[in-house]
């Protein structure tokens, strides 16, 4: 009834708009969400295509003309969300609000506060844009299910990170014992920065243990970082398969044995075969 | 009955060359699926290993030889292929068709526009011809089992790429602002190839921070890198898992509504209640 | 009755002293883990940084004074442990006893054994202090959730490194007899290093094969290292995925023969047959 | 009752004998076998030690003593293992068998064909000798679990790597062509091998993209090799888990409610408590 109610409340054009621009039910909102998506991937290509430099000498008019295209489509669309929506404020401290608005103020800014380097950060920000895709999907089930995943995991995955910065520290300021300036490992907090880049396999090379006794203990967090990789994987797959196992079954009791355990699109109990 | 009647329809010779060459049933059947193999095997080593220098220059000739010799052995496949199957269309328009195609057309557009680099292209492409060894495995339960499980993650997986690719755009252009061109970072595509090579925990150290907040961002992308890995692992096995039961779940189908999919341990239907 | 008793018996200050710094269900506990987590952190973060150049030039005075200022306060915390405690050489040579020890002794000792070198060495020991902080969450059912699991697979996950070390000497010494000293790989040690260097996807690149026959073997150990990873990751998980059964697993109690570990879905003991 | 007449058939002394060098359960057996594996264990320290230069320099006679020491005594264990058993045919072709024959045969050998560079291969075969370890833990069944977990997915291991080879084939012929000779990528098996480097997510960085295109191809690689690390994952632990359940369940079924799912300790039926 009431959310009824609320759906009346407002002008006709208005609800037509938020239909629009904020469901994705209906085709014109589909279309909407879409084309949305398609100016922000678009613009986003500007920024990213526009830092390389042959490319910038070339069309760097034309990037900077779609640059300001985007932004006025992004603030127009911005203005609309405000005045379509019956509680402006929720939307503006929203997180999808305030990146959206990040992703306006940048230009305007630039006229004021001019500079190349300060000019790329706000581009920077603008990609966060790409956020918003994620509305997009926002609905779908999967999207439901693996955030609720991650989120049960959240607390176990904390402890794991916790650890690993721990071991990185110690084994860090260890080799940084061992190895010493002359190898590259100039400070613990640069041993540190070895010990990360070691323990999760990534190994640049641009740092590497040039002793015996250094290696070695490189060998002992490789083989460390290979075997605890089994952690935080082994966690989110057990939250994952609760999520499943949760969403295929209820936990309604038999009226006549009590037995649980059935299937959520089963009407009557499969042990004794009465009605549920 | 129906699949009865085509069998019979094609006249005898064309019957038993369907058999051996489109089906693994037989043992004639088997025999050609693996000389095809052996030839597709060969034909690709005498490629990849004419592209080695001096290997082409001793053996050059030989190679060329070989290389017409299983074009033509391919083309007389693709021929019997078309004339013992009773709807040719079908194979022509299907994945393998076109593969097959694909494998020969090359070597004969090479007489027509000569050129080494083009060749080259051609001998590439020939390389396609790998995947026809699937079809040996392709009825192998296990190849089932693992392609159902993979298609029904895929949603999953691809909400997870199209997260990845958003973090590496973001992570990119950020680094790109903190490191700048003299530390390699010369724009924000190299930047988000260098992203995507840290996430991924390849890291070539063809590229890498060299500013103390450059590798911190990077320590970051790691450990970030080296976390996430745990979704689409989770993702897959949970799948997995879900497929194994549903090939244990029995298919009785209940006598009285006929509906199937009960657990093997229900003794009554779960959707009308009747003992199984 | 006995616990109650033991309870009892120490002073009342002793008491509350003990509730302070050893529970943390109290507020005052609560307050008394995150204060001493707040000093642990910023001393590691002191002996961290002191150990860059610059930084040591500029603030190495108010490094030392702050170091010397953290370790009179785990001093003092050290005493307080052992007066309050009923059973204190229990303290002494617990795990955490000892490195609550390690962590203040060597800024001791330091004064007595003067040198750069050692010096740095009773640092790398603070940094074991960390440690400490996994006391805050180790009431949590998530830390022991993930201990459960690891200990129970740790069995199994010994038998995998000894394989994978088995592995890399045997892999290490082939490559080592392949690609010979003039290619970087100067003894077996070094080989093996190179080996674990490869087959736990790190790569760092400071030594890679050079030779046709040395890049195949690579190859073979990358494939193999990439596949293997499955093994502790399938333990692990395996391991999880009981331990959350087990923990949704009811202990009620069978009234007839007092047997617990009955199944959600049982109603009657599965021991004696007794209605639950 | 068979096996009983086995084992009195051969004479006492050599019953004796077969206990302690082929059984494990008695304390004689374990002392044997872990004597026998500090003697492999110093055997193989002394072949990995003597490739190090100076060491062998400082050192190389005593080595070559100590060498010849563990070959007598390898050799001794070998004809013990031949005159105690009652079918000595089946050890010598039997895996473990051979391994003892490679390990004792390349030092006598080495006396005939003298040669630093044939002796170091003698030596790596030596090393065969740690595989021995496994019997002490044969018996485990732990060890028992893994090998069935991984033979179940063997099957579905082959396809998988069967399906990476062909990728990095295809990918890495591509590479080849985008590239080409003047970075690095000299030939197809060597674009193969920096391929396996890639999607093995190795990274050694020797030979690294250089073009747009090329670096575009290599992420997509490595986001490739980072997604399909899953299916291993997934195939193994699936498999690891379908052990366990069948390790902690029996298939009863109970005789007057026919239900099954009974836990292995179960012995009466949990459904309607009659006795299994």
């Amino acid at each position: 009834m009431k959310s009824q109610h609320e759906n009346k409340a407002p002008r006709n054009w208005q609800m037509k708009l938020h239909e629009i621009i904020y469901e994705s039910e209906k085709p014109e909102g589909k279309a909407f969400d879409i084309a949305l998506l398609a100016c922000i991937l678009i613009s986003i290509l500007v920024v990213v295509l526009d830092s390389v430099d042959h490319l910038h000498q070339l069309y760097g008019r034309l990037f900077s003309v779609m640059e300001w295209f985007f932004t006025i489509v992004f603030t127009i669309e911005y203005i609309l969300r405000l005045i379509c929506i019956r509680k402006p404020y929720k939307y503006i401290f929203s997180g999808f609000g305030i990146i959206d608005l990040l992703a306006i103020i940048p230009s305007y800014l630039s006229i004021v506060f001019a500079g190349a380097q300060s000019l790329l950060v706000f581009r920077a920000l603008r990609l966060l844009r790409v956020f918003r895709i994620f509305r997009l999907v926002h609905f779908l089930s999967e999207m439901r299910f693996l955030s609720v995943a991650l989120l049960n995991s959240l607390r176990k995955i904390s402890i794991f990170i916790l650890f690993v910065l721990t071991i990185v520290t110690i084994l860090g300021s260890i080799i940084y014992l061992v190895e010493g300036p002359e190898h590259g490992f100039t400070s613990i907090p640069q041993s540190i920065y070895w010990a990360i880049v070691t323990i999760t396999t990534v190994g640049y090379g641009d740092v590497a243990p040039a002793t015996p006794l250094g290696k070695f203990i490189a060998s002992f967090i490789m083989l460390l970082g290979y075997g605890i990789i089994a952690v935080p994987t082994g966690i989110v797959t057990t939250e994952m398969a609760l999520a499943v196992k949760s969403k295929r079954q209820d936990n309604r009791a038999c009226p006549s044995c009590g037995k649980e355990g059935h299937e959520h699109d089963a009407s009557f109990c499969k042990f004794c075969g009465a009605k549920l």
